[in-house]
């Protein structure tokens, strides 16, 4: 059964960070991890928070079109490997859809951040490769410097989040519960 | 119609951080976003937040004349680019309110922040031009590199929160929830 | 008329972060603004906060002497000069107690935090003058690079909470408010 | 008698930071302070928080034996060490338990950080030497850069929730409290 976490535990729509650029936009949003109560004083971390990149096609001037989007889900690790990303450094994620539990897709997705050449940002290039319909689709965003520290900021802001950290908001004696901790005098 | 999202959803007093300089003084203040209530659990921000650069000047020793104050908002990503500028570096923002809905204003503004000859500081200049009144009020504040690192960890504070994503919380799970959230393993 | 603004806005004891060090002890410790309410949804912040260093000598072999402290209140700006505090820098505060308003004090105080000569870490050397005595007490604490790293993970923390910008959780529609708020698309 | 301190101050459990390596894993966990109630508005931190590190071996291709598990408890300025832990730089930390009060044990242990041969990375060494079995435990694994990214990032953020920082959340005029607090203009 579920069970509420906040104020704002339901959706919250419009709280995206998105860049839109001449090919493409590109935008990202924090998705919280998913809880179980356990009991009526302890709960557990059912599915971990991700970032979710979503990218979609320019197609016009200014226009953009919404349903042809992508997305590519960056876990805690991969949101550590972009903050602690240096200027003229590169990294490169792969997501292979068709060894994950229950997904039955074939899909294969890729993500590469490489350093413009200015080197004063980053390109963000997604590629979504599907072996069922053959089809390969790129999308490419420029990220200025001042994007990315942006970035930066609420990816380290969501990295706790993501690991459920924020909810841990300070313990109680031990002998006021009624389990055992482990007093950590002991470690 | 509105709704309340925390304890100090009003408004906050006070809450500036505000230096005085010889000729003018410079404050900055969050402005949180706006929300919207779409149902009994789920939210959409209204408005992004942002923070509001507030410039007034001296008129005697000590004296500053707050009625003849400038404003200048800087957004999520003008933000980030403030966060990581360099110590020699410099930047600019221009906001052209007449190209903004429904203001109806004939005023354009540039902020200028540039580093000073010690390389310890930046100036921060406001230049405010109405094309109406054929004025061109000038502002400029030296930020030292103390007061520079207050605003450098307060802009990385409120960047989660100009965006919208301090209010998420920690999610449910799917079952719980009414209606259906695509499921993160999918992406 | 004061209002309660958390669930800890009474006193926290033991949430000092204290080191001892041969001739001294130094702790340092939060202390948050206090508000007034203005009426039913607004506040008004009353004192901005301050991190509170406190300094007490060694009176023996790990033993100190509470009742010798001296405190030495660290504003926003303080706080962002430690912070941005390079490897070589060092800097001083100077605070005159006879200038402060009704606090009728004949005392002088002054910080210096200078860099140890290993250039790992710092001394903190607190100066506390007072021409009525005709007495300066000093106490030096030297703090190691892992030391200063959680000083300033923890200021970096303070900072938004001194300055009230915490308590900012989230604006409500303009229309459901029962003042105008400027519209800050208008800025 | 024990106090609830938030919406969790029960246990959460698989909000672990987890990473598998070839020969062990490692994993780490917030373990918050524990507070008493004083009377109807203030609390007293009765422990700190720890930073909890786990190393248990690996059993076979992806199989991890949790049983053989040994925990390391990382202090605030132990996490500060590794926080400010430069790219080429090592430290090492040393737990004698037997020095603890009423810990009954003839354990020591100690935590070593250094750098990968190709500098990218940390290997984070345990070893348990039980001086009654005469036994000793090792664990060794090699943490990438985007994996001490993560960890860095989420001990920045606990800092604060360890030393207590983080429920001090905006005080009151002295005026009405029922004792008197030390006004901070007198500091």
């Amino acid at each position: 059964v579920g069970i509420s976490t906040g104020p704002y535990s339901g959706r919250t729509l419009g709280t995206d960070y998105t860049i839109f650029k001449g090919k493409a936009a590109l935008s990202m949003q924090l998705v919280p991890p998913t809880y179980n109560k356990l009991n009526s004083i302890d709960i557990k971390l059912d599915r971990k928070g991700v970032v979710m990149l979503s990218f979609w096609p320019a197609v016009g001037q200014r226009k953009y079109d919404w349903q042809k989007k992508q997305h590519f889900a960056l876990s805690a690790t991969e949101v550590g490997s972009l903050i602690s990303l240096g200027p003229a450094e590169s990294c490169e994620f792969f997501h292979d859809l068709s060894k994950m539990a229950r997904s039955g897709s074939e899909v294969k997705k890729s993500l590469s951040v490489a350093p413009t050449s200015d080197g004063n940002g980053y390109f963000f290039a997604l590629s979504v490769m599907n072996s069922n319909t053959r089809t390969n689709e790129r999308f490419s965003v420029p990220v200025t410097k001042a994007e990315f520290a942006v970035m930066r900021t609420v990816f380290n802001f969501v990295l706790p989040k993501i690991l459920g950290w924020d909810i841990i908001q300070g313990g109680r004696p031990v002998e006021s519960i009624g389990h055992n901790l482990p007093r950590q005098s002991a470690f």
